[in-house]
């Protein structure tokens, strides 16, 4: 069967790995934006990675997408108590996945051995692979505060600031963990799920020899714009920031060298036309995904579109 | 009045440094063994710290004695699914000290430092002093394991390992704080708690400079053995394992060279003869506190015992 490979962020990207993953099984993994990384309270926290863990584990909040199902918030009442700092919401059961992540990464294993070993804990079969082991930082340039690390612009700050633009912090130093480049190498389909293309995609387009490996691949994106905002996190409002409108097609548009294909909403359905000019099929689909079977039925109906557009060579 | 400063492990010792802060206020100051220190989860975890505060603060787990109050353990739980080390209780409430003092230390703040802002934090009038604000681990040499931490001897293992003895490692670097310093110098009554001698007090009495400055000041030691036995911990084992029958008269004779005066339990009252003839002033009295009522007589009958010698002099 076809390899299937998946660049996801955080939780809308969770949620298309976990459609694939139920259609593929083992054909499937998943390269994982870590320039979200960050040490809180002592504590090596990987947002994005913890997301897709707890998704693709079912253990994942169904409310909110992030953190843990049934979660408690004593420790971090507690800190509050102690006027410690609050803004980074710490379940208690999330807890222990940072503890153990930190007390493991102390010991000398690397992000990806770590991130490997919960998911064996986690009962978890698609492999899942840190961008990279070395620790790269999504630093936003804001107006308000001038640069600041992505959490406090994302969480800290609810992505009120203005964006003038992000840098990925240590780019230069990170490389590819043999494992993902393994993955890379055997996958013929790359995915890039719906997720915030300068925040969550682009670090991960960023780690060296990722675009020249995907290159000789189907590269498919999937749009995180659904008619001109996107369902979760700053996506359309980064674009407006910019002076563009947001829509599929400029989504299309800031990948255009690197992929193939492009999957947009049924709602921008006007803009397939343009996106083909730029020499990129694509699939006009419904890409919201708000309950298991949408998820499943989208990552099918983007096999099916490789599938044929393949067939069609 | 008259300088009171205590010297302290863990429980036993938290409570009468209880029944003194109710007593003496802001007369009354305690420096705290951190030879129980230790790193776990990527956390800094202070044990004898944390019981002295919890206990002074009033939010101490009423029924082991450390601890948080209101404690509840789902980060544990969540350890315990993903199949981490559960042997050191974590409870959630609990937790964010060790985060707080994670964060402030990675900040640069020292361990003085730290506790002060936690003990502002938490309404704690009484000044705590870590014995030193470099890092300290008592190493238990035993006959099953060799040598272990003391965490592992003590939480892990129940102190059921046979102790061949101990050290304090890095004790040659360990350093008086100016301000433990600085109390230790304004004080003129110098109390060793009833905590264990070689597991809580002689790490602190090993620290530089700490022996030369108490050997100024009137010294009273509070036995940790009732009868032949111990109330909590191995004090009672370890002199079993050395050979020698627990007493209060063995504690005294353990610290003879230092101490001027030795409280002993009623039970004990046998011993007080030989205890006054190695030259050391003997109090009998209760020494169980299972109440604060407890806790504060027996800070008032030591107080008035040390009033009533030195008027003797």
């Amino acid at each position: 069967m076809t390899k299937v490979l998946a660049l996801a962020g955080g939780v809308g990207g969770a949620k298309l790995v976990w459609g694939f993953s139920q259609v593929l099984r083992k054909d499937f993994s998943v390269i994982v934006n870590t320039g979200d990384d960050f040490v809180h309270y002592g504590l090596n926290i990987s947002p994005d990675l913890d997301t897709v863990m707890y998704t693709l584990a079912g253990v994942s909040n169904p409310v909110t997408g992030w953190g843990r199902n049934n979660e408690t918030w004593n420790c971090l009442d507690a800190i509050k108590e102690i006027d410690g700092e609050t803004w980074f919401a710490l379940g208690d059961r999330d807890l222990a996945t940072h503890m153990i992540r930190t007390k493991l990464l102390n010991k000398g294993l690397t992000l990806t051995e770590v991130t490997e070993w919960l998911s064996r804990k986690l009962k978890i079969h698609t492999p899942i692979l840190p961008m990279t082991d070395q620790l790269v930082t999504t630093v936003v340039n804001t107006e308000e505060f001038g640069e600041i690390p992505f959490q406090e612009y994302f969480v800290k700050y609810h992505f009120e600031p203005r964006m003038i633009n992000c840098y990925y912090k240590n780019i230069e130093k990170a490389k590819l963990s043999v494992n993902a480049r393994q993955y890379l190498e055997e996958a013929e389909i790359i995915i890039f799920c719906p997720s915030n293309p300068w925040l969550s995609i682009m670090p991960i387009l960023a780690v060296k020899d990722v675009v020249s490996l995907i290159k000789k691949k189907t590269c498919i994106a999937v749009s995180p714009i659904i008619g001109h905002d996107a369902l979760k996190g700053p996506a359309a409002k980064i674009f407006n920031e910019m002076g563009i409108v947001p829509s599929g097609y400029e989504v299309a548009r800031l990948y255009k060298n690197i992929i193939n294909g492009f999957v947009l909403d049924k709602r921008n359905v006007d803009e397939k036309e343009d996106i083909e000019a730029m020499g990129i099929i694509s699939l006009v689909t419904d890409t919201i995904m708000n309950d298991g079977s949408n998820k499943i039925r989208l990552a099918k109906d983007i096999i099916d579109f490789v599938t044929k557009s393949n067939k069609g060579k």
